[in-house]
C-alpha cells in the first residue's frame, strides 16, 4: 500500500523497543513530512552514534569516544568507596537526576537472564569485583531493577561479596512508590513495603 | 550525563509524534545496542525516504518515485466515480485493510485548522473539485477524522459541492465502535449513535 522506501523505514523502526507497526507507520510518515534536510540530520545522528560513544573502562558508563573515564568517576567530590551497581546507562541518568547520591556507579550491562543467554560472564561482574578491591570499596549499593532478573542479579552479586567482611552490601529500598494510593498498589509491592518497614 | 552523540540522537528522536525524552532515550540506547551496521541500515532508510517517495498527482496518495499514478487509482476494478476523501496516507492504509471499499481515494494532506495555519489552500481541495469533474464523480465519501478539525473539514467540503446536484456527498458513520460497552462510550459518541441510528 505504501511506497517501498516508506515500508523499509517502517520495518527498521518496528525494531525499536515497544514500537509496533502502527507506531512505526506514524513515525515514518512524520519523518516524511519534515523536509529532506531534517530527515538527513536524524540519519546522520544515527550514523554518528556508535563512533561517538565508548564505555568507561572502569564504570562501564557510556562516555564520549574522546574521554578516558566517566566524568562522574573523575569528579573528586564523588566518593569512590561507595559503588552503586545498576543494569543500564539510563539508570545512571535517572539516579543522577535525584541529586541524592554522592558515590560512583558501576553499569552491569543488563541483568542475569539464563533464557536470554545472559550469564555472569556477559555482565561486568568480574570487573566490579576487581574494581571494588582497587578502589577499597566500603559499600556496594545494588540498584538493579525490581524485576525477577534484577532480583536474581542482586542475589548473585550478594553471594560474590559474601566472603568479604570489609564491604557492606546494600539493596535500594522496595516499597510504595511516591504518590501512589495504597489500595492500588500490587500485592508484591505491599508485601515488601511491610517486610522492609522502617522505624520512625 | 550521556555522551554528546547520544544526546543529539535523543533530541532528534524527541521530535517524533508522541515521543518524549524518556522514550527517545530508550530508542537511542536500543539503537546503540545494535551493531553499527544495523544502525547504519536504519540511517540509510531514513536518508532514502524522501528520494523514494512522491505524491500521486491525481489522488495525492504516497507512491514510489518511479510510479506515475497511485496503483489503486490505476486498478481497473476500482470505481473512479466514487471518491473517498481522507486526511492522510495512513488513513488509506487503514481503510484498505478492511477490503470493504471498491472506489478510489483522495488524500487531503491534513484537515482545516486555522490555529495551525492550515486553510483550504494548504489542502488538496481545489484538486479534488477538478478531479471530481474530470472523473465524473457520482459520490464523494468524506472520511476525515471524527475530531473538531476533521468535522469542520467535512462541513467545508460539503459546502464546496453544495451547488452540484450530480454528486452525492456522504460522511462515514459515527457511532459505537466495535467491541465497546455502551456504558463506557463517551457522551458525544452516544449522542451521535442515537442521532445517526439506522433502520433494521
Amino acid at each position: 500500500m505504501l511506497p517501498k522506501s516508506v515500508q523499509q523505514l517502517i520495518e527498521s523502526l518496528s525494531a525499536l523497543p515497544g514500537v509496533g507497526v502502527r507506531t512505526a507507520e506514524r513515525y515514518a510518515l512524520s519523518i516524511l513530512k519534515k523536509n529532506a534536510t531534517e530527515a538527513q540530520a536524524i540519519a546522520s545522528n544515527i550514523n554518528n552514534l556508535h563512533r561517538g560513544v565508548k564505555k568507561c573502562p572502569k564504570t562501564f558508563m557510556l562516555i564520549d569516544a574522546d574521554q578516558e573515564l566517566s566524568p562522574i568517576y573523575l569528579d573528586e567530590r564523588r566518593d569512590k568507596h561507595i559503588i552503586m551497581v545498576v543494569e543500564d546507562a539510563l539508570d545512571v541518568v535517572a539516579l543522577e537526576k535525584t541529586r541524592h547520591f554522592k558515590g560512583t556507579y558501576h553499569v552491569l550491562g543488563g541483568a542475569l537472564s539464563p533464557i536470554d543467554g545472559v550469564g555472569p560472564e556477559q555482565l561486568t561482574i568480574s570487573e566490579l569485583l576487581t574494581r571494588a578491591e582497587e578502589d577499597k570499596a566500603e559499600e556496594i549499593i545494588i540498584a538493579t531493577n525490581a524485576s525477577v532478573e534484577g532480583e536474581s542479579t542482586a542475589l548473585y552479586l550478594q553471594k560474590q561479596f559474601a566472603d568479604n567482611n570489609d564491604i557492606k552490601i546494600t539493596r535500594i529500598a522496595r516499597g510504595l512508590p511516591a504518590g501512589v494510593d495504597l489500595e492500588y498498589a500490587d500485592q508484591l509491592t505491599l508485601s515488601r513495603a511491610i517486610t522492609e518497614r522502617t522505624a520512625l
